[in-house]
């Protein structure tokens, strides 16, 4: 990959427009100390490279490699008009892709959340006070409560995100939320499937009826994705079949949540579906890893949940180890996981499941896009999109090592900088990206 | 404490400068949808006011209530030279109280980390790594580190830092180390016996003598406490009492780092030398937890501690139910936590350690305040510093039930504004103020 004559490599390097140093998302980032590129290499699954550049046209990586292994016109800035950034020694890493949301919805549920913490149990039915509280909410009170999840998601890293529908349940709120999402994302999933409906409640496949039919025609145009909770109190397998075969037949790719609070079909469903992924596996039988082992079927593990759940967590060492390729996600929701937070998943992944810093960091990027069947995102290579992070740290384990503190100082989306939550961030970003690494 | 006729009350409010609007320490805080006090009223600890105001007179809260019991004065903004500030409905509690910290050091301990999370136990004796790294800085190198790391910690809400020695381990550089702690805080704590010095290794009792003798001499000017490590590997009950003594001696108060890694004498020790905290307190016997609970000795209880060195918790509810004051900590040190994040601390003692949200942010504020025998922190009362933590939330509940989430949108710190590492700052403190919730 440091090969320079590759197609998108530096020979073409250009800035788009007369005048490089205009190009917001076109620059030369040096100076990083600890580059993860998730392009294998040399049995290292992050693809380290040390004291590396990375050089960013029109928004899409153009080159990376070392810099003494860097092609003269990169080593020497491109053309003197492009904008050099240096990260000062520090580690940069793919935005991380959060593969599961559920980002859309009115209402929170702190004290539920609370009573929890005094001894109650996570019941999947707490989903319908959400359900109610989204279906008062206007459009515009949804739309300005998403985009502030967003810019929270954005400002920690998060690049790239799916949402989901499932607080609507009802044709027209759940074609609401379909819509809003897509305002923000084009990687929305079709949720419909999330509990049987309050005004459906002893008739599952009712309300089965209702998904598959008139409620998949009203959202089908916004989504990309179709989901359905395979859980003891939300629906059978057989249910989930019915609705991810008729999402399939209308086009869209298959996600499921299954085995989060207890053993299920949900796992092997997946995996005889072909789903991109399988989402929470929590509680997994021998047969469940080694169906996953032997699929294209992504394990995502959504740490959060057991977190603000008091639940077991689930044993990445157990995936990885059969060869599974795992994910970590935030499942940001009010009801069970209302973190947004990469940077805790990784921390509590290292924690509590068993994972390396390295791979707890490429299952948050890299495997999130496996999650989403993406190859242009989770990865710092030529072509892929520009979407980088840039750390307070000069290594990736810090996100492990420093639980809790803001690490992220900047992150770039398709080239183009956003503001970040980073501690550092008081002394402005041009000056803070000058100043010496402290560590 | 809603009385106006007090001694601080509204009768006397005017602004310290010619025109009001100048004094940056001057301002009424309104808006506030939830005000955590820690001043105990009706059963509740956190003295929690809905709808409140605070007004904030040269650094010092002057007055704060509900708005609607405000007098005429605080009501109509106190003159119209004074500035206001909407908290737009959120919650605002004091500012954090890190009563335990070890932030002046060279190097990290990523590796370390690694490592351990790759089954290694950890043991007091890394320590000795730190020391070397530290004790080959220079004095602008751990300025430098110690000043990011301070801005850290601030950028998280926290307001008031104990600062530690202990990486020193010799005269001159432990006493480098507490002038250098000194340049950042008052909360100055001399840990000379964090182990026994390198050079000394074999030889406790005459490292000991050093401590008590030379060591303490040369610190003594720039602290405001003495400090132990009581535990295997570390230090005797009865070489930390001939430390603590001397310590008193020299006119310091006593703290104890105890019952971290095992059973152990540090409780009982700290108890009967009337020591302000005792930190840690991870394995306690049931005399333990009674010498406690009769004594004026905070415990100090330390997750991210744990929580990166994958030992089990501390129990605060057992702690709790026996009537002991709890304070919460960081700890933050580059080997076994190497956390800043009061915030996190909170999710953990709510996850972990049977600690309800109410009890979490007390023990982070007010119980941190105990634990360093301060009145004038720790609480939102007439006469305390106006040290100020706004949440882009609108409960503290948020704190546990947010995650990792960076929360902490405004600090103030004596009534003067810091700069905060939340999500939303983007879009500027001023207007970011005035917009509406979106919860
Ligand atoms: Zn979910
Ligand atoms: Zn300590």
């Amino acid at each position: 990959m440091v090969s320079p004559s590759g197609p998108t490599g530096a020979e073409g390097v250009r800035t788009s427009g007369a005048d490089g140093a205009d190009a917001a998302n076109t620059f030369l980032l040096t100076g990083i100390g600890e580059l993860t590129t998730n392009v294998a290499a040399d049995g290292d699954p992050c693809g380290t490279i040390r004291d590396a550049v990375v050089f960013v046209r029109d928004g899409r990586i153009a080159w990376t490699g070392r810099a003494t292994d860097a092609p003269d016109a990169v080593a020497s800035g491109v053309d003197p008009g492009v904008r050099v950034v240096d990260a000062g020694g520090r580690a940069v890493i793919p935005g991380f892709v959060d593969s599961h949301t559920h980002l859309v919805f009115g209402g929170d549920r702190a004290e539920e959340f609370a009573a929890r913490m005094a001894g109650e149990r996570y019941a999947a039915g707490g989903i319908r006070t959400t359900v109610a509280a989204t279906r008062a909410a206007t459009d515009d009170d949804l739309r300005t409560r998403l985009a502030a999840l967003v810019a929270e998601c954005r400002s920690q890293g998060t690049t790239t995100l799916e949402v989901k529908t499932g607080y609507g349940l009802d044709v027209e709120t759940e074609a609401r939320l379909a819509r809003l999402a897509a305002e923000v994302t084009d990687e929305v999933t079709f949720l419909g499937a999330h509990v049987v409906a309050p005004d459906h409640v002893g008739s599952a496949e009712e309300y089965v009826d209702l998904v598959v039919g008139e409620m998949l025609r009203a959202v089908v145009s916004h989504v990309r994705w179709i989901d359905a909770f395979c859980e003891e109190g939300a629906f059978t397998a057989g249910q989930c079949r019915r609705v991810l075969e008729a999402g399939r037949a209308a086009g869209l790719g298959i996600r499921v949540h299954g085995n989060q609070l207890g053993y299920g079909e949900g796992v092997r469903l997946a995996v005889d579906l072909g789903a991109a992924a399988v989402d929470h596996c929590t509680f997994l039988s021998d047969d469940d890893v080694a169906a996953l082992a032997g699929s294209d079927t992504v394990a995502t593990l959504l740490p959060g949940v057991e977190f603000s759940t008091r639940q077991p967590y689930p044993d990445a060492r157990r995936l990885l180890d059969a060869g599974v390729t795992v994910a970590l996600a935030s499942d940001c929701n009010p009801g069970s996981s209302f973190t947004s937070s990469l940077p805790l998943m990784i921390a509590l992944a290292v924690r509590e499941m068993g994972m390396t810093p390295a791979e707890a960091v490429w299952a948050a990027t890299a495997g999130g896009a496996r999650a989403l069947r993406r190859t242009d995102v989770g990865v710092i290579a030529p072509g892929a999109r520009a979407d980088l992070v840039l750390l307070d740290a000069p290594s990736r384990v810090h996100l492990a090592y420093r639980p809790g503190v803001p690490l992220v100082r900047h992150v770039w989306k398709d080239g183009e900088e956003l503001r970040a939550a980073g501690a550092s961030q008081e002394q402005g970003a041009a000056t803070a990206l000058a100043n010496p690494p402290v560590w």
